[in-house]
Formats: structure tokens, sequence, C-alpha cells
């Protein structure tokens, strides 16, 4: 290496890992709107949210004051198992782009989940066990989040129950069963060991379930079960806390060598990867110290930024958890069937809502077809299969790079590259085949999924 | 982290890597035995190797004196992307057995071959790319050798064919999804393509194909189409010689914390990640300047070392390929049915196969369902899901741990994690099932296999 090169990857060593989470409510003037509760529309109380959540994340998810939170050092010690996750420098990418952009990406797929989400499964998993609590219960679609999940109840003895979607429990056997070496149970739901499941299988016999309904199984099981509590692993303002750990990192390793990007990108689906990885950097734009671009890459076939509604909206389907105020599609939202580039989800973190409604923060969409072809391009260049999450990312850094390229910028691009594609090759087959589709949904859909968000005092959008 | 504390991961930076391959044959008193042609079984001449294989690489497969082997720029650039691999202490491990040995791992897994692989793919690729070939041939069970190739060929934009054993590519088509999104092209064997291909499909319909056939075939097309030639994975000289970037690497990351193993232990196919790995470490027992304790894990279900014999034999079932002194279970040897944890060769690198003979190395058997007992109990600790391949290094790591427990001595044990087992969810399903079984050769099986080697001048046994 050259003197004053930039290697490939930049890691940090472990006395230079970040020691705390950044809360970037903490440096926002218009925080995040309160959670409601879904039966009263009043705000959740912490006593409320304490029969669902565990008492350290209730008191997490309702911090909006405190900039620095320590991490305990049982977390930092499971976070050195897989992390510094490194930051790379697309070299190759940007010769086949032929780009003058400098092209950075902050890869979280170095671990068995797949993705950044152990991130926060660690540590959800962590303040149960320190509750004194027997075991965590979550719902999975097709499967990192549970994967996550499992990871860290196995590494801290804590039992750990996943619902599992059941068309994705059978049609995803694999996924299913690394979640079961790490010695997870896994129901396919609707199952026979809740009442809401029992009630959707008596009606709707054969079905193959939704997330909302394996949601509703998982938040049953934990206020019924005595010493369980319930985790889920987007959305929240406290995922939100525990993935600043992605942007702390990054902006460390860029740090070292005074790299300061103009553009930061990241995939949205729930916005744990974007909330995590622009946190800190949001942070300086919020208290006036320096300006970045952000862009927010969601899928055009599930836009809840760039064509839902800010308001208040059930987090989930089944309309059991706390309302919170987002940009969202309607809980009743489901994304068309040909979709397979994950990012499913209708509605988006208050935090990310809030900051994008603020202005702080720019949204486009994207195909899926032309997610893939980024996808391969990066596979190719780069080496690495990305998720097909991730992809949405990729193709908007792509498309930055190239308008360098026409106007001879250089400019530093710094992208989330949120996992990996291993359990994904369905959808890369579809892609490979050339029978991938695209869909974008109509006026009317997006009209009929809103019409679903619960009109009440407060909730004029 | 405490002074002089050993961190998680030891990461050597980009000037610290290795800029030369380490020959070991070269510190070798006794050599390996030269390759015989397969037809009139005598030594195999430049020429008649140079028909099959790249010119450089006939050249390092011959090259038994230089010690150095420079590592062109380009294909350490390439190494680069995924390299350094982590050298890794298992405090999480150690902590569970309650051992007071010390447990270090290197692993190969972080890219997307999943494996080692990618080192020797890369460089086989490199030179065929110099020497102005158009493309390479090859075949792949599984397929994580199918997958570095095309990533290497992709990376270099080199056609790349893979013959894929047909029920591999009908039963797990996820690898040649991936290889497939790699740009190479992936034939199910036995195929029409090939002369060999359509008289054992003539002969044989609806056969399944054997991984000896897949080998003819990918000869057959390199020898007959202008500007191809043929690689391979594992058992070569060559490919040895590649993969010694493991353990020059791992040696580099030890020294830096004087950190010397007492056993260096590694699982056993063709010898491909052995030999990486304990290169370095046996050029320092073969030149007298210390000592160390290796040892080969094979499966007991294809045990060469163990209860082979070491004669000249064809490194393929299909007796196309050189023959070469090795030990060998017969080129007709086929693992049981119900095999599922890899390492399934006949046969054991010339170089394995020769320091094993001269006693530098000791060799043992493990049984599939304790190696996935291992595999468990590792991927709750350390996090990461191991290949079936990598746990039989990880069992002996943990017997030796185990015994160190029992005799109270603090032994460094250093083994190799080849890779990830992302895309053996079928075996990891039929041990949580509980349904996976053993399976020993009895000696009437063996010397079934033995009694196929040929008989002539020069090779008894």
């Amino acid at each position: 290496m050259k003197k004053n090169e930039i290697p490939y990857k930049i890691y940090l060593s472990e006395e230079e890992m970040p020691r705390s989470w950044y809360n970037v409510r903490a440096d926002m003037k218009n925080k995040p709107a309160p959670l409601l509760n879904p039966q009263t529309f009043k705000p959740i109380t912490e006593e409320e949210l304490e029969r669902v959540f565990c008492k350290d994340l209730v008191q997490q998810e309702l911090n909006e004051t405190d900039r620095h939170i320590p991490i305990p050092q049982e977390i930092l010690d499971f976070y050195k198992m897989y992390r510094p996750a490194p930051l790379t420098r697309a070299y190759c990418l940007e010769k086949k782009l032929q780009t003058p952009a400098k092209i950075y990406y902050k890869f979280e797929g170095n671990n068995t989940s797949g993705s950044h989400k152990l991130n926060s499964a660690i540590a959800q998993a962590y303040y149960a066990k320190k509750q004194g609590l027997k075991g965590v219960t979550t719902e999975t679609g097709a499967g990192q989040w549970g994967t996550a999940l499992a990871m860290a109840c196995a590494y801290l003895d804590l039992d750990c129950i996943v619902y599992q979607v059941k068309c994705s429990y059978e049609q995803k056997p694999f996924r299913r069963e690394v979640i079961r070496t790490y010695g997870a149970q896994v129901i396919p739901s609707p199952s026979d060991t809740t009442s809401v499941g029992r009630k959707i299988l008596q009606e709707f016999p054969g079905t193959g379930g939704s997330l909302g309904c394996a949601i509703s199984e998982a938040v049953e099981t934990a206020v019924s079960r005595e010493g369980y509590r319930y985790v889920l692993g987007s959305v929240l303002s406290q995922v939100l806390l525990h993935q600043s750990i992605i942007g702390l990192e990054a902006k460390l390793a860029m740090d070292k060598y005074n790299i300061v990007p103009d553009i930061i990108i990241g995939c949205a689906g729930g916005g744990s990867n974007l909330g995590g990885l622009i946190s800190p950097f949001m942070g300086e734009k919020l208290r006036g110290e320096r300006d970045y671009r952000f862009i927010a890459v969601e899928p055009a076939s599930c836009p809840s930024l760039t064509r839902g509604v800010f308001a208040y909206d059930y987090c989930d389907t089944g309309k059991v958890c706390p309302l919170q105020k987002m940009y969202t599609l309607g809980s009743g939202f489901m994304p068309s069937a040909n979709h397979a580039g994950g990012l499913r989800y209708h509605g988006m973190s208050a935090i990310l809502s809030q900051l994008y409604h603020d202005g702080y923060m720019e949204a486009r969409s994207v195909e899926q077809t032309e997610v893939f072809q980024a996808a391969q391009l990066f596979a190719r260049t780069e080496g690495t299969l990305p998720a097909p999450e991730s992809s949405h990312a990729i193709k908007a850094a792509i498309d930055e790079a190239l308008r360098c390229k026409e106007t001879g910028e250089e400019k530093t691009i710094l992208f989330g590259l949120t996992g990996t594609g291993y359990f994904d090759m369905k959808a890369y087959e579809s892609f490979n085949n050339g029978t991938m589709t695209d869909y974008i949904p109509t006026d009317e859909e997006i009209k009929k999924g809103t019409d679903g968000i619960p009109r009440f005092e407060g909730n004029n959008f």
C-alpha cells in the first residue's frame, strides 16, 4: 500500500470500537410523536409497554434526551465475535463504472444471521436475560431476524420462540433449519398454540399465514406466559439505537482516513439499517456541524416514504401493537405477490419518518429487476453476493456514481450493504431465468391501503 | 482491551499480507513421487500436462525447489477484496468447554464461495487469462469449488464452464444459481455436450451422474475446445501452494502476539485446506526449527489416510487424469449414501500423503453425527454456522481441548475453519431431526476399493 492510500477494507481494532450507542432523537428538534395505545388512541404508558417489552428496552424506547447510551460489556463482548464490520472501498466497482466517484460500503453480512439484525437481537436478548426472564418471542418472515434472535438467545442461554409465517416455513426450509440449529423453537403461523392462531385456523383452514398474524401470536404468547416478553427487529426507536453501531463504526473508520462522505445511502424497509447507518452523520447535520445528503431507497412495490401518508397507524396488520406516527401505506397494505426483494413493511420508523418529513432526508423508489441487475453487477465486480434488500442501496449508489461520471464530480458515496443473499436464491433464480417482473401499485391500490388508516382526533392527513 | 490481551479476532493490515506463496516441497527431503501418464504409467511430461493445464500452473505443479513463489499483483488485489481472513480466538468455546487450552481458528468462510476454495480459483483463473485463454472448465459436486471459480472468472472476464454432478444440479439448485449469477455456464453431467457424456447417457439413461464422469466431461471439453484449459480445486500440488496463504496469514497473525500453536488441526478431503494451513508450520518442522503436532481429520466413511493404501492411483474415477502416489481407497471407492459431511474424495494430496507416510503428521477419522454435534456446539457458542467439512476439524479441536481439561495442560490449538454451512442445511435438517446416521465401511468394502488400484511395476503396496 502506498502512503495515504485507502486500503480495500478498513477495520477498527477492538480498542477503537464504539462503547456507546448514539441516540439521534437527542439532537432532533421535532421529536418523533409518542406511541399510542391501540385501544384508547392515548399516549401509551411505560407500564403498558412493560407488559409486552423488557423494562430496559422500554426505557430506551422512550428516551429522547440521552445522546449516548453505554453499551453493556456483555454486548460489547458479543459484538467482538463478528464486529467490527469492515468499511470497504469498492475499487473494483468504481473501475467497472469508470466513475470519478469514490464508493464505500459498510458490510454487515459477515455473520451467520447474514445481516445487521444481530446488532439489535443481542441487545434485546441481553436485557431480557438481565431482567431474569425465561425467554422471548418474536415473528419472522423469510427468517433473517429469527436467525439473529436465535443466535443471540443461544449465546445467552435464553429460550426463544419464533413464529414463522407458514408459507415461508414450508417454502424456505433452510432458514428454518438454521434457526433450529441454534436451539430456537420455530412454529409455523397460524398455529394452535395461541387463541388468535386457533381462530384464524378455524376461519381460514389451509391459510399460508401472514406477518400480521405471526406478530399477534408472538405477542399473545409473550404476555400470557410467565417470564416471557416480545421482541421486534425493526421499526422501533430502540432498534435504531442499537443499529447506530453501524454508522458509528463507519464514521470512525472514515475519520481514520479523513474521508467525508457527500452522499449516504441505505435501503429502507422498517428503517433499522438506514437509521443505524445514518444516525451519527445525521446528528452532525441536525447540530449544524456538517451537511450530508441522505437517500432512503425503497422498493417501488412498497413505497411508504415516496407514496405513503404521514399519520398515526398500527405497526402490525393484527392491530395489537401500539400505533406510531410514520409514513405508512396502511397496515393492511400487502406488496404484490411478485415482489421478491424484501423491504415489505407497510410503514417506516417514526424517527426516520419525522426526519424525512422535516426535510433532512431524501427518498426514492426503485423497481426490482433493476435492483437485481445492480446486485449482479456488484457480485461480479466486488465478489459478495448481496441480499436483495441491500441491492436497493447498491442500485442508488451506482446511479449516483454514474451521475458523477457525467458531471465529472469526485463525490464520496457511502452505502449500507446490509447482508448477503445466500438464502434468496429463488429470487436470483427468477432473475437469472429472465422471469422476474416488476409491479408498481396503482394510485387506487395505494388509496385502498391508506383508507384503512384509523381516523381519530389528531390523525389529520 | 487490556494490555497484551489477545483480541477476539486478529486481522493483518494490507501491508502485512503475504506477498509470496510458500512451497513446502522445497523443504521436504522425500519429495512427492512424480505424476504418471494414465496410459503409459511413465512420468508425465510438461508438454503432456500443458494440453490440459495452463503453462504457469504446470510449472508450479512441477516446482519442487523454489521455497517462495511471488503472488502476482493482480491476485494480491483480488485477495484484498476478501482477505486477510481473520484469525479468531475462540474465547466463548473455551469458556463453554471450561478448558485451560487456548483455541484459535483461521476462518476462510468470509466470502461468497463460502470457503477457502477462492484462494486457488483466482490464481488458476489469473494464469489462464495471462496465457490469453478464452476460458476454463471444471467439475463441481455440491458447488463450493464451482462457485469460487465462477467468481474468479467473472472478475477477470473469463469464460467458465462448470460440469455439475446431475443429482446435485437438481437437488441443490441454490449453489447452481449462485454460480449462474456470476455468469458461468452450469451443465448437468452427464450431458450431451461431450462424447463421454453421450456414451454414459446411452448406457445409463436417467443416471444422476458422478464426480468422475463430470471430471471426464470437463477435461474432454477443455482439450477439445480452442483456448480452454481444465482447472481443479484440490489434490494438486499447485492448489496446496496457493492455499499456503491460509497458513502464512495465520502464522503472521500469531507471530504478532507471540502465540505458538502446539497442535494444528485441519479437515482432510483432497487436502487443499489442510495442506494450506499447515504448510509454513510444517516447513519449520521439516527444517528442524520447531516442533508441532499436525492432525488430519477425515470422515470415518471416507478414510483415505487412516485406512487407505499408499500407492499410485488415478486422481479421478474416469481414469483420464494422471496417476499420483498417495493414500487412496481406490478411484472407484464411493462413500456410503448417508454421508453428508463432504470430504468424499477417495485419495489425498501427494504432498500430504508423503508427509504422513514419513511420520510428520497424524491422522484420525470421526463419525458424522459427532461431527454435527461439534458443529452445533460451535455455532451456538462462537456464532458462525460451520460447513460440515470444517466441523471435522472442530470435533478434533474440541477433543484435544477436553483432553487438556483432564490433564490441566494449557495447550494452544489452531484449527482451520474452512467455510460456512449455509448451503448444507439439508444435512443440518437431518441432524436436527435426529435422523442422521453413521456408517463405517467394512474391511471388505475397503478391500474392494483398493483392489481396483492399478497393478504395475513400481506400484508395490
